[in-house]
């Protein structure tokens, strides 16, 4: 068994979901991890991470929308506004969203379901670098 | 320290939660883990993993009823609605729970608490086939 | 590559969120762990993980009162009322925050970003003593 370890930088405009399947793909594929186990995990509190349908864009759209409705800005009961009407929201979504993911690589591949991709969820209106640290448990 | 793997199928019969304890604790006793570590993953993004309270039926009903609250059907806004009206609202559920769960091994048991039970929570109307894949890393 | 385990009690007083990054990072520092990987796993149904700004009082303040309004207790749809009115919105919000954990350790220090802190997060009106499993890959 080894162990590997890597960061992963995505660069977010704002506020949705943002693709970084290649990113890990790049890393297993260097790494030549036939067998293995790889770890995500970001580290931040107002972005997230997520699993979800990566072929159709309207789902995406939805989903974006959907946390708008269930965590919208500037509700009258919101305390924590001094940096801004979307910062509490921020840690809203995010707690209702992953911090980690844990996905099995076989036969040289992430084990993704033929619709999943990985994204990174940005909360916040503004564009930020968002660190993920990515560890893979080589096995072969 | 040794890796094992297989693969789970849950067949569901429409939106519910599906209970498959039974079939994760027959691969730990199979493989002879004392100790180590269970990683499940569901390859699906309109179905999800949960842990929850495995006692009383009721406890799962109002888990279901919760969510066809929180991400209800035909709404106006959902834009993702080519394969019907539960499609949007199955990948909205399956970001609010689990795509991949992690459970400690300990004295050849699944380290559950009392009332914790392992269940594949169905979104989609019609039944599947969910697939899930399961690694343990066994210490002894 | 070593295994070790341990078990984390972290006492509530009803409702709301616990910090317990120091009991963590005090088993890392004891056990000498470098570069591993950090396991977490709470055994119950009405509590659960979460890892959410730690620097601010009031973000947490508005995550409470966000999954109280998310999760009201006392509604006519509620079946699971046998235990009171905040049993099953308890394994609501257990449903939508964690249940486990996995963080990298990185230079002898567990990898949380600079405002990430661990919590348990209990949902019940009474006081608990919640279990947490603690399990560390160490790879050096």
């Amino acid at each position: 068994m080894e162990w590997l370890k890597s960061q992963i930088t995505v660069e977010t405009r704002g506020k949705g979901l943002y693709p970084f399947t290649d990113q890990v793909i790049e890393h297993i594929r260097k790494w030549g991890i036939q067998e293995g186990m790889c770890f995500l995990f970001i580290q931040h509190t107002s972005a997230s991470l997520l699993i979800s349908e990566s072929y159709d864009r309207t789902a995406r759209i939805d989903l974006e929308e959907f946390m708008e409705r269930v965590a919208p800005e500037s509700q009258s009961w919101h305390q924590h506004t001094l940096e801004g009407s979307d910062d509490s929201p921020s840690h809203m979504k995010a707690m209702l969203t992953d911090t980690d993911l844990t996905i099995p690589i076989n036969n040289q591949k992430l084990s993704l379901g033929t619709w999943q991709g990985l994204y990174v969820f940005e909360h916040r209106k503004r564009g930020h670098n968002r660190q993920i640290l990515i560890r893979c448990l080589k096995i072969k």
